[in-house]
Order: structure tokens, then sequence, then C-alpha cells
């Protein structure tokens, strides 16, 4: 678990409002180039830009004398204790081992989700039943969704460790952003820095947008030369946002 | 193929009444995990669930010999023999081999199937002309839509055999049951226990359901401890459906 | 380079009015298979068909020493030269290695492309903020949409050389043809012997279409025999289009 | 079934003289590009040249009613009843769904059929027990050795129907060539012409490997230019072997 | 961390004795399917059957801020840890999720574990140096070797915890069996039982084996039927071993 | 191709002792993760260290339009070209798409290789008549053998531009070193001081064996803290070699 503070309201406003494509490139920027989530779509094309902190689940391989029906009643059964311990706000970080053909949750754990308040799920597996799903309303970043049970292909593991979603290492407390391209994860200790510095981003962007349709040639305006930036600074300075 | 008597209309009607998350979890019970076809959706999004009995039709690794396209009108040439067989509200299941890249067919025969009141496809590959299939009103199950014709990567096989179809074994009259997920295989000897059992979970999953948007946890409710299912038995006794 | 001269627009028309199915069949009838862009897809559903010469643009596997964010800025730096340099008309065809996890263009540079007149990009990768190319109307085929930057994991290569797309091979000059099943290539020297027979392929299919919807068997019709040739050949005669 | 006849003795001998390297390149030369078995190697190194008609077996992807080990006793189970009917001098060619992760056949059997004079076997699978399958002598190409059995993970199926064995289509009764580098399928109606020509080519390039030895260059000398073909015709008229 | 005591030797012997084909089979008999760890090998052909308890260390997918070089030397590091305290007569199960191009142990480390008296190591990817490794005499199980250190696409994690090694579950202190055909896991609580019927089972093929050499057929056989159970036990019974 | 000028007998003569081992530890210290070619072995198992500077070749996605065998003696065919231009000493560097089921290159080429003092080759790909190229004694790191001739599933390509092997980028000049672990490649402008430094690597990578198998344990021995850093000074100052 990290030991950085949570991150701030206006952290989370920041990204939010920034999107997983700004963020991605600020990490690299800082040298991340495994940050983003392979795989994972919104189940609703309607999610819109969800984000939080971690809270994680892991999966394990199948191994039949740890998925019986029966085990799913067990007290302590992983993947059923995060459905109840999983805070308000947070994301749930699943690792299902990139198992297309296996749902992990349905209708009824993620309408108890939803209910709850978490945030959102992010899981590198499918879900059951995903008209159901969907119809809780509850915002799902997955593989699809597939008819069997999670465990006809896995076995639950442990809550709150770090996992590794989407070939991924999430820690407990690293900040998820979400939007309809896929699942970025920002460390935990960067994301007050990232989230500033996405902003500044965003707003250069835009304002490039809006040269080129004006009809402007993108050499030297994308990535910026010197002449460009002064441009930039000029408009910014004359109160551009 | 089976000696199981064809399913019964009541079968048909309760497993199209559940879906295959359903269908899937009663299969599981029954120690069988491996009857979830691997990666088929459906074609339209609005199919809804379909059900039938199994005709096959497999197809082989291309060969050129056996792929000139003069081959699609010889005599007895299987995947077009398939189109004028498969009886009346069934489902063709057909081997394709899990190849995404090649139609196995197109909006002309599916029209035709259609015309013959065959109940759907679930093909472990693509069709073609996506839209033109789609025109044709017939639901078909599969990997997506692929501009070449089958003979480009694979050769013609036989129907009415046992086939691999998304990585699960399905004999000739094999209830299928199909729906937004991805479609299920029943073995023939076990459908009508299978459509029993699933209608009662499925009563109970939307007693749970109700219980969680009133707010309850769902340690001790799904799966349910003894005194939920007291609870349910009671309300089951009052004349809860 | 091809030395074939650039196709006419009369067969560019005739090949948007057939689309990726047919002229898949007419190359298959020559003996080349390899033609189908193997995974790529419509990034909008209304793209409709798009056909137009390629003009080529190759990624190479990321190398650190060539990925730095600075060299987007480079002079003679290929992915950003072929922004300015793809002619009006034409369908920018990109090699990046089947990675669907990494965008290798956004919403900048495609507004900048649909501004240039170019009439489309087919890329056997992703693109960056899905909707904000969508936004720009541009039409692309692609693998989906990614978060991170093309330097997160290719480095920039050449324009205009032989480059592989979906593992197919791709001349400067062959003539792309796209709709909702994916895209396919034609050698430039078959263009406008494929748009001919393609033509009159279609104009079969469509009779054939209607009999399927009278109620025909299909044996004997689709492939045709010797006496549907006839009928067919009659019902041109009396003027059937 | 093929209903050519089997090959004959001195089209075998010719075929074990050449290998596999020459025998796909005649087949290339036929337009046939599909018929190398993809991933299959010795089992042993010195297991040599082996040739022979093929026997088949199918196996279907694991259905746990069909694979509870007590099935492997039950009459009219193919894979058992494969070992005591494929004939003396065949190869035995076993579709094992390219699972290189569970055994399909191990010591005893191998034993049985070395015992039966059965002339080897091609399956794209793998063996159990690999040290005791190679102290039985019996010639296997494969994809390994791994512990568990057959039923851990397939189904058996039927014998001496068509195959797709390592993503190729094999016959009954289709000629199978196995060496150092792996297994060709010749079908059977081609075998007698593809072993003549075969002989020839291996005669050139004996004559062209002398040449490289006494430091010609390749160009025009492979393939030969008219130049070259004189002088090799020259050098076999004079009785060059 | 399992709760069952540690194996005896008398079963670890037997466990020897056997090898993973036929502990694999008893494994499957007990309805365990999933325990054989994918496409690990021994690393040198003379390294026998390796048996021990498991100590397990699991690595996570790359993430550039966990992977500085420098982070080799952090105290802590579990990669590191685990060379000093895997127990001696133990097998390291390490998790490096089935990645063959980069090794994760190179031969000082390995000669450190040979010192420290650890029965062996089996990783689900590869190892540096492997011809450095072979000379440290220590016994591995895994998918070959490869130039680059671990930190190149792997994270340190944690020791002791569950781990997947070749899509397999494995809890510290499971039983690893290893031999030439790979690598087989047994539950800790059922090693003893196990072990007790792998040994008659081998028993039991030993003798068939024999029969086969005097020119049994297997129909009957292996399976035994009635007559051939009856025959056996009077071996047994006549002192037969 | 690189500006850099070739690499110095020195710096060739101090990375052939070192092997990809140390060279690939130097280049991850510098940032660079992808320089190892996936997948590549050692054809024959005494091919020791090979190094030498890039001479690449490409081979492009088959299109049968371009592979009639016809093609092979074509002027300014690449992979004929390639044959008897690439330099003396260099290693022949061949992209062919990480396909393992079709040879590129076989015994008659390899010969000819050899005898024009060719280093070796690398190719992501299979050779033809794995025994007859061995024989030449021409040293190949490879995916392996397979019968068929490359224009089955390629088409050839350019020499002496930018290629893609085994999922690293090679520029013509770049530094190859290969040894029993696979191939690893050096940008030409890092090439002496990776060398330099590879050099010192190995020898205290060879003073930290010394001392395992002393008895020393691993932690603060390896990597050294300051403790070990100053042991290990005084030894080289003391001569230590």
């Amino acid at each position: 678990m990290s030991s950085t503070p949570a991150p701030s309201q206006d952290t989370l406003d920041k990204l939010r409002a920034v999107g997983t494509a700004t963020v991605s490139m600020q990490l690299l920027k800082r040298g991340l180039r495994h940050v983003s989530v392979n795989g994972v779509k919104p189940l609703r094309p309607d999610q819109g830009c969800v984000v939080g902190p971690a809270y994680t689940l892991r999966f394990l391989p199948l191994r039949e004398d740890l998925s019986d029906p029966a085990v799913l009643g067990a007290p302590g059964y992983g993947p059923r204790v995060a459905i109840e311990t999983c805070p308000e706000g947070a994301i749930l970080v699943v690792e299902a081992r990139g198992i297309a053909t296996t749902g992990t949750i349905g209708d009824i754990l993620t309408a108890r989700l939803a209910k709850r308040g978490v945030a959102g799920m992010v899981v590198d597996g499918a879900v059951r039943d995903g008209a159901g799903v969907s119809a809780t309303g509850f915002d799902v970043w997955c593989l699809g969704a597939a008819p069997p049970a999670s465990i006809t292909q896995l076995s639950g593991g442990d809550v709150e460790i770090p996992v590794a979603c989407g070939d991924v290492t999430v820690f407990p407390g690293d900040v998820i952003v979400c939007d309809g391209d896929g699942a970025v994860v920002i460390p935990a200790k960067l994301a007050a820095e990232v989230a500033e510095d996405s902003v500044e981003q965003d707003r250069f962007e835009r304002w490039v947008q809006a040269r080129v349709e004006e009809g402007r040639a993108t050499i030297g305006l994308y990535p910026p030369n010197a002449e460009t930036k002064a441009e930039y600074e000029a408009w910014k300075t004359s109160g551009g946002q």
C-alpha cells in the first residue's frame, strides 16, 4: 500500500478534465512507458471519464481444489470481500489474467458496488451478463462480456496487494484515470504533478487544434518550434484559455 | 449424432428465458467448465436470446488443391450442402478454426438460411459483408466481419459430425443457447434438467437483486447462508415470483 | 513505388460501388489470397466505402534512443512528414506492427489530414483519443483506440516505401478499398480489371439475392450451373440491371 | 479416405532419399503452400527420414463429460482403437489442436505401435514421458513432452477422417515425409510425380553445392540462368550423378 | 502459506521415483487438471527428477519507476531476498509472467542457491547466461535463456505469497515434482496420498510394459479389464515387483 | 545507414570476450530495454560468441504476385543480392516477421556466405534443411528449421534499410553480439563505450563469483555496497584480474 496521502479532490478533478491521452504523455515524459492497462474498454459507450484511487483484487489461475462453487460463500473469500470493502470513490482494479472468456462479476455484485458509491472497476477480464451489468449504471472498463462465472477459469486471491492488470502493475492507492480509450495508472506519488502539467498540456493542444482548423501546417506547430512557443505564450498572456 | 430425443419446446422456452450466464453456472455445478464458445458475439446488437439444437459443419485448414473457387459448385461440397439441409429451428454450428480474418458466409447464404427458418448460426470465424448479413435479419454469433471468401483461408469439410467451435466440442443435437454475452453448449442429455434448475436459479437471483437494491450487503446473501435461504423460502411460500 | 499510372476516376468509382467482399473474390480468382488487411475496422460506424491510392508510412519497433519525445519535432521525422506530404485523395497506409495498445495518431493530426483532403487512413495499430479523432470526421480504419503516444511502443520510420500493414504488403500506389468489413489492397497494375469484373460480379449477386428472396434454393443457383447462367444472361439481355 | 492407390515402394524410397525441403519446393511449384505441419520436430535427434501413408486420429477440445479417466477403457474409444488398427508401415497422424502442454501418448502405447510395425507418428501435440517414449525407439514428430494425460485437455475423437494437424489438412492415405526439419504432407494423387521430380531437383542441387564449394557466385547459378542450365545438362550427359 | 506439515522424506522419495507423468494422472483422478507448469523444461538434459516443497517469489509487470538498476541493491528487494531465504531442500518457484525474452537470474545467484542447498528452481521465464548457470550445476526448469536482466521487462515483487507460474497456482509449501517432461504441483495436503498411489500405479505400468514387450495388444490390457486385473493381482501375490 | 565509423577490432574483440548478458546490462544502464532479438538461438550448440556490424535484409508478408518461384532468379531480387553483397566480417540481419514455419535460407546459400567470409546471420525466422546448413559450418541465430522455401510465406524486400528483427530495430552498421543466449544489438555510436564498460563489469562479476564460491552471501555483495566496493578496488589495486 502506498504511503503517499490520498489524492486531493483538486487533483482528481484536473485528471478527469484531461483524460488518458494527456496523462499518458505526461507519464512518458517522466520515463514511464508501461502505465496503460492493455485491452480494457468501457462496457457502456457513455461512461465518460472516471478517476479515483485503486483498491485491488487478485485472481489466481484456476486450481480445481480452490474453485468449487461452495468457495463463493467461504468467509474471507477475496472476490466477495472486495465487494463490501472497496471504499466509496475508489476504483476496484482486478487482476483477471487477461482472460476474456470468463466473467468475473455480474449484475448483482455491480449493483452492490454502485450502491456503495464505488467509482468504477477496471478488470483485465470479462463481466457476466453484460446487459445486466450495464443496467446497474456502474462504470466498468473490461475486455467485454462472457457467460461463465469467475471460478470456471480462475481461483480467488487476495485484496489490497500489488496486482498485474492488463500487463500493468497497480499498487493500492495509485490513481486510475479511465475514459473512452482505456485506463491509465499514475503512481500515487506522481498524481499531483501529473495533474498539474496535464492541464497545461491540454490548454496548449486546444490552442493548436484551433490553429489547425484555421489551416496551419503541423510542422513547427506541433510540437512547437521557438516561434510557435512565443506565439502561444503571447496568447496566454493576452488571456487565452 | 446424439441418441437423446430432441429437446422439448418447454425446455427451449425455459432456456431462452434465462440466458447464457445462468445456464453456464448450472453446467459448472455439473463439473462442465468447457461449454462456452470462446470469442463469439452477436453480429447485430438486437439479436436477443436464441436457442435450438445444433446442426454442425466443419471447415478444414486451407489446402490449395481443395479450395479452388470451382469447388463451391461441386456436388456434396459441405458448406453449401449445409445451407439447404440445416433443419428449421436448428442452430448451424460451424467450426472455422478461430480465424477472424476470412468470412465464412455472406448475405446470400444467410438470406437463404433465414428463408428456410433456421434459428441462427454460431461460427468461430467471420462473416462476409457484415452489413449485408445484418440486413437479412438472420441471427449470427461470430468473430466479426471480414472481406475474403471462406476458401481464401479454409477448405470445406463435412456436416453433422462433432465439431470444435470456439474451443468447445459440439455434437449434432446438443442444445445451443446464445445471447448478448456469447453462446453456450448443453450436452443433449442434460438439456431438460439444466433448463429446470436454471429457472429456479434465475428466480432466486432476481430476489437477491431486489434485496441489493434495498441496500443489503452481499455477504451471507449471495451465496445465501442458512438465514437467507430460510427468508427466500418463506418468500416463495408466500407466493413470490 | 509503382510505375503503373494512378487509377482513373472511373476505376475508383467502380470499386467504391462494390466494396471489399467483391474485390476480395476477384483477387482470389487471380490467385491472390493475402490482400485483406488483418484486423482493421472503421473507427466510426458511418464511414462508408473509401477508395484511393496508397501513400505509405512505416513505424519500427521501439528503440529508446529513437523515441525520446524530442524526436517528434526533429526535421524529417517520418510520421510527421507524412501528415504534410500525403496527397489529396490518397489513403495513408501505416505499418504499426499490429500493436493495438499504443495510439499512432490523435485528433490534431487527423484534423490536419482531413483539412488537406486526404481520403482516409489504414493503420494496423490504434489511434489516440478516439472520440477526438472521430469528431474530426476523418475516416480511419484501425485496431481501435489507446491512450499512449506512438513513441511509447514504436519508433518512427520512412515514408513511401513498401510496408507490411495487417500482414499484407502494400506498395505506394497500390489501390486501397475500405468499408465496414475492413480494407483490401489491389496491386496497382490490377486495379482497372478488378474494378471492371467486380461490377459484373456485383450485378450477378444482386440478381441471385432477388431469386433467394423469392424462395429459390442455393444449390445450382450460387454458384450458378449452366441453366442458371442461361437464365441470368437472358435477364441481362432483357435489360436487367 | 483417398481413392488413390497406395504409394509404391519406389515412390516411398525416392521421397525418403530427398527429404522435406525438396518435397516442399515441388509442392510449391504445384501451387501448394499449406503442406508443412507447423511446429512438429523429431523427438529424438537421430530419427532420420521417415515416409509412409497417413492413418489419422482426431482429438476434440476437452469436454469433461467425455474425458473421465474411465473413458480410456470404453469400447470404440478412438485414441485407443488407433493403436491397434494403424497399419504396418503407416504414419499415425494425430490432430491434437496444437496443445503442447498435454501429452497425447506415452511409452506403453508407443511401444505397442513400434511392436506392430507402424512407421512413425506425427502429432501437433506433446507426448508423455518423453524419455520413456524415446526408449521405445518409435519415431515421433511432435511439439515436445508434457506430463499430463491426453484427457486432461482433450477428448477423444474418430479415426480415419480428415484431420487438421499443425494447421495442415491431412486425409487418410496422403503421403507423409518427415525429417529433421519437420513433416510435409503430399496429397495422395501427387505422390508419384512429386517423388520423381524431387529426385531430379536433388541431383541438381548437389551439383550446385559442389560449384559453390569451388567458389562460384550464386547469382545465375541458383536458380540457374541459361548458361548454367547448359553446363548442368552437359555434366549430366557426361554421366554426372 | 499452507498449514499442512512439510512432506515427509518418504513422500519425497516416492515422488522422485515415479516422476511427473504418474503424479499428473493421480491428480487428474482427484479432479485436478491445472497442475502442470506450462512450458518449463530442464535447462540441462541431465537434471533427473527433483522434488521439494515450494518457496515462492513473484515478479510484477515492468514499471520503470520500480525497475531502475539501483533497485537491485535496495533492502528488502524480493528477488534478492529470496536467494538468501529460500530453505535448503526447497524448490524456488518464480512467477515471471511467461516472458521468455528476459533472464530472471544468472550464474552468480544460481551459484549461491546451489551453495545454500536449495533443491532447484522452477520459473516461467528465462535465465541469463545459460551456459554459466548450467556450469553451477544448479537444477533449473525454465523457458530457456535470454540476455537481458530481469528488470528489463519485470519489476520485483514479494516472496512467500501464492504465485501463478506457467498458468498454475502454487502456494508456499505445495510439493513440486520436476523431471524431463516439466514440473507438476501437488497441493500440500494431497502429497502423501498421491505419492502412495503413484508408486502402485507405476508398478502396474511397468508390468503392462513387460506384457506389451511380449506382444500383447493394449485393448483390455491398458486400462485393464477384469481379467487383466486378476492376472496382475496374481502376479503381485506371487511376489511381482 | 549509420554515419558512425565501423567498430574497431579492439571493440569487436572486447564484445566477443564478454557476451550478450553483460552487453545487455550496459545498454539497460543507458536506458535501452529493447535491444535483445526475441527468440533467436544458435542453430548449432558450438557456435560460440560472434560479433560484427549489421548488414540488413528485409522480407515482406507473402503476396502471391511477388512470390512466384521465378522471382528467385530476377535481377535485383533482395534476398539473393544479399548473399553476394554482405561484406566479409559482417553479420547478415534478416527481418523474417517472426515466422518459424518457413525457411529463409538453405545449405547452398549459407555455404556461399561462409565461403565469402561473412561472420554469421541473425534471422527472426527459420532455415531450411537445418542439417545441411549446420554442415556448412556457417553460424546462424534463428528460430529453428522448417521445410518450406522463403517464398512460401514471405516476399523479398530490400537490403541495407532499417529492419525489425525479433521485435528489435536494427540499422545497417549497428553492432551485433551473438552467443548461446541469443543476439543483442548495440547502436553503432555506443559500441565503443559499451565494449569498454562491459569488460570492467565482467571483471567485477568474475570477482563476485569467486566470493560466492567461497560461501559469501549475496546481499551487499551483488550489487556491491560501499564495503564490498572498497574490497574490490583493493583487490584490483593489488593486481587482481
